[in-house]
């Protein structure tokens, strides 16, 4: 099995103590920092990330394969392992124990081309600019937003970005994407929760710039977006679900108080 | 064809009006106050509920066959047509020129009894009960909410109380449920948004209030949701679509602003 590594410049330290852990049992196809630009061969069986959400996001754009990612940084909904369990890693890659955690993507077409967003894909204005008219079409109807930005999200992205701006969580299995308004006039502020199946396009009267997954683009007016075919597959320890890791990672379901008040 | 017609006690002027322009044309099966304890002949076409969305949540629960509703109320996201459109509902009636909207709604079983809701199922608390622990169980998870009740909603009933309490707004067809807690301790404000494959069990640490579409049942510690192999079929105008619908009842997605800001 060939495994690669990328890593977080900053990470450097924790991504060595991976990668020799792993250099005797398994064949290492790279060990590289995850912002220099190198591009995997196609054989590798998973590729580590060892960093923050970032760099798994990062990572899974590079790769083809599952990704399984080394919690480094702070939040780490993308995180599989901490740095000291890699001793448990190393006994889960030799039998492949893992849970496939498969997310769906976005497909985003703007300007001719073509991107996949595994968070979300997001029109903002500059700073300089006035407040900006979207017009998000499709087969279900029309809306309109007077606001900053639109956020268009997978359920993954639910718990980032569109979350810090008011919307639901999401379970990831659901087939729905989430639209959420940034600062938008006349109180439009609710999300609205649109079928996987829908092709969606967003038009605006000015060109606003093109944010995936956090990485700036270019500016434009006009993006589609519709349910990618590709999906992506993190990889987990057994014992992960969804439900823990929100609890874990913002408190939202969790059981705080004490005994006594117990279900 | 047989129709049938239900209508609000204080819109009996109204339904009397729908009840002469029909009567000469189709075979009225019955002409009923819909607060009325009276269960409708199986081989009714057609039931028109003439009043506000309460009354035709309350048709659809008497009858199997399609509702077509007649607004005389405030609101109307069930309304097909208005009062001063019989003529048109006449003609559409004889060459069934409908959409034919159709909504999936909830099962409940609580106490051993099974229920159906096409809005929402709501836990609440009594004015003088303390804030109540509830836990969410599903395959997908386990989530706690520290809360005054707990609201289950469909996409339909995510325009009724679970909007009023700060969730998204759901496309009609997105197959997912939302639960909104009701003023929940620790900033445990958002929906979650499930997959309506999803089966839910829902306990409580003392006994609260089951509300099914704003009927109040009795007072329970426990309930189970899922999709209910039952669909509702809303009779709409061919012009209908859920997008005017929304920007016309309560403004989302509406163009306010005028010219010089279309998109």
């Amino acid at each position: 099995m060939k495994i690669g590594i990328f890593y977080r410049t900053d990470y450097f330290k924790a991504a060595e103590v991976v990668y020799s852990a792993l250099k005797d049992e398994f064949e290492i196809s790279f060990f590289k920092d995850s912002s220099e630009n190198f591009q995997p061969e196609s054989n590798v069986s998973v590729v580590l990330s060892v960093g923050g959400d970032g760099t798994v996001l990062r990572t899974l754009k590079k790769v083809q394969c599952p990704v399984l990612g080394i919690k480094a940084g702070r939040l780490g909904f993308f995180s599989g392992y901490l740095l000291n369990e890699i001793d448990k890693l190393v006994k889960d890659l030799k039998s492949w124990n893992f849970i496939e955690d498969k997310r769906w993507v976005l497909r985003i077409e703007s300007e001719g081309l073509n991107y996949f967003a595994i968070n979300d894909a997001v029109l903002l204005k500059n700073v300089e600019q006035k407040i900006v008219d979207f017009l998000v079409e499709m087969k279900d109807g029309t809306f309109y937003y007077h606001a900053d930005g639109l956020v268009v999200s997978t359920p993954t992205g639910s718990s980032a970005y569109a979350l810090a701006l008011g919307g639901p969580i999401m379970l990831p299995n659901v087939e729905a994407f989430e639209i959420t308004p940034i600062a938008p006039q006349f109180l439009a502020t609710r999300s609205l929760v649109i079928p996987s199946s829908e092709k969606i396009r967003i038009s605006a009267n000015e060109p606003v710039n093109l944010v995936l997954d956090g990485d700036i683009l270019f500016r434009t007016n006009e993006i589609f977006v519709k349910k990618c075919t590709r999906n992506i597959v993190l990889l987990r320890p057994k014992t992960y679900d969804f439900s823990t890791s929100i609890k874990e990672k913002i408190g939202y379901g969790k059981l705080i108080l004490g005994n006594g008040n117990q279900v």
